[in-house]
């Protein structure tokens, strides 16, 4: 037996489409572009490339952006000073913050200088928060991401035991937010967990979200366990050893291909919505 | 074998001292008393009670309060503007409105409305992102109060597996949160949840926080485990079945006597910390 394969390419090309038709519907009514703000501080080579490939993916859709570069010398105050402008600006309808920052910024206070309303990327807290208490707002974009992607292939959740790897504040407390939301049983592990395999062995729902290559044992994957991989390693690994977990799941995204597009295609649908909400 | 018995009354009357004396503290120093508003709104009897016996045990550590009553007729607008008053009132350290609201008051609305560093009572989206991810906040109380309670006995938590029943705003979310904090392995159970049961079965750690009458049994708790019953039902019947539980755990709260006590006094040292943080 082998896993079906969670195709997130293939998903987010259809969000693309219609965030691509929302973009378009919104330039033609009111006359301007959505547009994405993205904030880069420091010369961080994977950092500008993440930035370069998502302004990209915005031009695809029919959405601006306006590229925001800072120096690695930047203090928190400047930089909460250049996002609190973004924030009220009118002709931006996102920001995203690219991150990690220098380690002598403030990240949560750089976050927290984003207006909730154009927090795209889903990083602030009122946008966690929200996700938690099932109020109005933005997701986490991998979040977001893995929630639409076990959608699209009609995967129940209710009831079922959803075990998440990982704690991060805008990926692992996160998408255990949304699963608990959507009824599952919800436990979180991580780096003190005392017994990982054994918490993997009884999950319905794995999302590996810690970033150590191959963490995950295939031998520990439920039979016909949905697995998620967001960990994102060198060389393309993630944090599932994905031969032989696919051996036994019933369901498992790929590295890359899987959430990867997904959370992308959130964004961008996400700037389009905050376009539409701020019209 | 029978559990040691969490008694909060006593823990409580130990924060309370210590209360006690940052208030008269801050009264000697600023010359103006630590000073709680409770927003009650409508008829509620049980309701009208809490209000009464927190605005009591706030009167016997040194802390003023301010009772704002309002009809059962109050639209949100009318509480969101009486809250917006008493968050911009520089002699109001602390707010707590009392919920359940009527039906139809947006209580999240009205949540909202209280400036964070007045949410003694925890209950705004930034509390409960601040527990999350351990910025600086005010704790829900009751959350707050488990906590400090199992500090009190020393009891472990990294590493342990942590159940927690129950998925509300201020109670099972924070409370999780909290222990996830603490680096517990922290699973949320719900009234979805396939197997209640068998989810008790293996946890070191359970917090039963959904107000249903004993809904866990006694002979689910793992021998030694530590049992937090945060349930309030009437007739001083909590979730858990508690001669049962007692016989097989390791530490248990008693109801009365556990919980509620520490919430109270959670609300009041959370209080005079908004008094002196304000100064």
């Amino acid at each position: 037996m082998s896993a079906t394969v969670l195709d997130g390419t293939a998903v987010s090309h259809s969000l693309l489409d219609a965030t691509a038709a929302r973009a378009a519907a919104f330039a033609a009514s009111s006359g301007r572009t959505p547009t994405l703000a993205t904030v880069l501080v420091g010369d961080d080579p994977a950092s500008r490339t993440y930035v370069k490939m998502k302004r990209s993916r915005c031009a695809k859709v029919g959405i601006g952006s306006r590229a925001v570069e800072l120096p690695a010398s930047t203090t928190t105050e400047q930089l909460v000073a250049a996002i609190s402008a973004l924030s009220a600006d009118p002709t931006v309808d996102g920001i995203l913050l690219q991150h990690p920052v220098p380690a002598h910024v403030d990240e949560r206070a750089a976050f927290e200088a984003i207006a909730p309303g154009k927090d795209v990327d889903g990083v602030t807290m009122h946008s966690f928060a929200a996700m938690a208490f099932g109020e109005p707002g933005f997701h986490s974009c991998t979040p977001g991401g893995i929630l639409r992607l076990l959608d699209a292939y009609d995967l129940p959740l209710t009831g079922r035991r959803a075990v998440v790897i990982g704690r991060s504040p805008i990926l692992g407390k996160p998408v255990g937010m949304l699963l608990l939301a959507r009824d599952a049983t919800v436990t979180y592990c991580h780096s003190r967990t005392a017994d990982l395999a054994e918490a993997v062995r009884e999950a319905d729902v794995v999302v590996a979200a810690v970033g150590r290559p191959e963490l995950v044992r295939g031998e520990w994957v439920k039979p016909g366990a949905v697995v998620v991989d967001a960990g994102y390693n060198p060389g393309n690994v993630g944090d599932v050893e994905h031969a032989a977990a696919a051996e036994r799941a019933g369901h498992i995204t790929p590295v890359p291909g899987g959430v990867g597009p997904m959370t992308i295609a959130v964004l961008l649908e996400q700037t389009v919505r905050a376009a539409e909400a701020g019209r």
